[in-house]
């Protein structure tokens, strides 16, 4: 490290969105201090290692900084709350240089100003590995929180926008140019995640009985709501939107899409979302299965129905 | 490691205490969502590397964790505030086996519990080190939160307890048996310190200017009060309050002692302080210097100034 932790905190400070009327104290204190809301308060926290969901050689810092703060910001779009604010404790290795880290937390603050949400403070270490680990905070009105228990027989599975694009795009990314404009797509989606942040309340006024949001993969998300809520599914293959440059198997076990799976209590609660989804952010609302009593199956296009694998993204694997 | 990631988050959740009436979604959501207080709210977040912060080899898990969350705590009592959620992103490395991590998030509970503070959510990720990194949540009544940058000259600054234990005890657990009774009680400060959860408010309810606490020396966090309020200070020598078991030097420079150094606005608020502080808490406080409008300096016991050198704990050093 080419600079003092105290020079670093300062320059750092200077590029965070720390400030606004709801900020009492900004980064610099022992803690920040921020106006509380009328609402529930929904917290979050993520890290990200270096070697285990980044690589310095191959990302720059800005995007792993912007993808670190989206995807905890996607966590508190799960829920149906609005992100509110973020912190992040940093550890910085010796062969890191103060530009590295200032372009990290760059990226950062252009998640944080991007999805609304206000970077207040942080904290530096040195370690032997780069660590980035993130918290969000976020407001759901009252009781307003849409969990991952909540799934009904009979209730239809619902996702956003189209799957697998980001592993399509890591897959892409360590490939090498040429690469076409659906493949520049998927990259993106790798590099720069949205989180459904205007997305999820939509799906939670219209009735979602749970939410997650696809982080580990589809088929591993899934599994997960049917065993917080006791249900079985049945997911139909053939509807999984895909995206463009994505294989089957991307779109089902690829992590790290943000998308969120829903499930909704009527078709008719579906017909409305998709509707207001595609009218006001111009994000596909898919079908892709039904909320059953128990087991969990999938359905191909000719009507077989197999036992459904919940592979995807296992940090432990 | 010798169990799945999901195997893992069940397991600790039953460890968490992340229940009580104000916790309407504990850990295994994709978010904790709680009630949201009156008050302002306060948030820090920290991150210990192995290797930098706790030698595995060492410190027992239960310590790790517990001084992890300690420490944290001990930032959110350093604005006033009270402690209210805890979350823990926590990064192991392959040779660790799940009953190091539960061991670990057993020690957060014991903090959690002893210090009224509730741990709620956490994450799980593998790297190549063990890293935990913390995040807590307070509140305090609207407005109150005290910031370093309040001292005014001729405030009088003042200290919580006695200083060096930890940077003693840490020496005398490297050096090994035997050990007399004050080296044991700096070992233990070492390994379980006690944030200063319940003096905080009186000092502030007795019109504390500023507050911080003493993570990283005396002098180190001297300097900062002093650089955020744009004051000086004259710190006299000979009534810094040492552990029994300290060393001059591990007194003024050594870190994690976290006691609570303030600047109080008169010689009156500190007695009306230290009564209470005694009464209550047992807990000594002790006058050490005086605001001044400007210069670092020190006076030892022959009334001889120096310069005050800002030591202690340079995490990037």
């Amino acid at each position: 490290m080419d600079i003092s932790e105290d020079e670093l905190i300062t320059a750092i400070g200077r590029v965070l969105s720390g400030t606004g009327p709801d900020v009492l104290v900004p980064v610099g204190d022992d803690a920040a201090v921020v106006r509380g809301g009328a609402g529930d308060l929904v917290l979050t926290t993520d890290a990200l290692v270096e070697g285990t969901h980044f690589d310095r050689a191959m990302s720059r810092p800005r995007d792993i900084g912007y993808k670190a703060i989206a995807a905890s910001i996607s966590d508190i779009a799960a829920m149906a709350a609005s992100p509110r604010y973020a912190l992040c404790a940093l550890t910085l290795s010796d062969d890191v240089d103060a530009g590295w880290a200032m372009e990290l937390f760059g990226g950062m603050r252009e998640a944080s100003d991007e999805f609304a949400c206000t970077l207040i403070g942080g904290n530096l270490a040195l370690g032997p590995e780069v660590t980035v680990a993130i918290t969000v905070t976020g407001e759901v009105a009252r009781g307003a929180a849409v969990r991952r228990s909540g799934a009904q027989p009979e209730d239809v599975v619902v996702v956003t926008g189209t799957l697998g694009g980001a592993a399509a795009g890591r897959r892409l990314a360590r490939r090498g140019a040429p690469w076409t404009e659906d493949e520049l797509d998927a990259i993106r989606r790798f590099e720069r995640p949205a989180p459904r942040v205007g997305e999820a309340p939509v799906l939670a006024r219209n009735g979602a009985t749970s939410m997650i949001d696809v982080s580990d993969g589809l088929t591993r998300d899934l599994v997960r709501i049917c065993e917080a809520s006791g249900v079985g599914v049945r997911l139909d293959l053939a509807t999984v939107p895909r995206h463009a440059a994505a294989a089957e198997g991307e779109a089902l076990g690829g992590g790290e899409d943000y998308e969120l799976l829903a499930t909704m209590p009527s078709v008719a609660a579906v017909a409305r979302s998709a509707e207001e989804l595609a009218r006001v952010f111009a994000t596909p609302l898919t079908a892709i299965g039904t909320i059953t009593t128990e087991g969990l199956t999938t359905i191909d296009d000719r009507g077989r129905t197999y036992p459904l694998e919940s592979s995807g993204w296992d940090h432990f694997a």
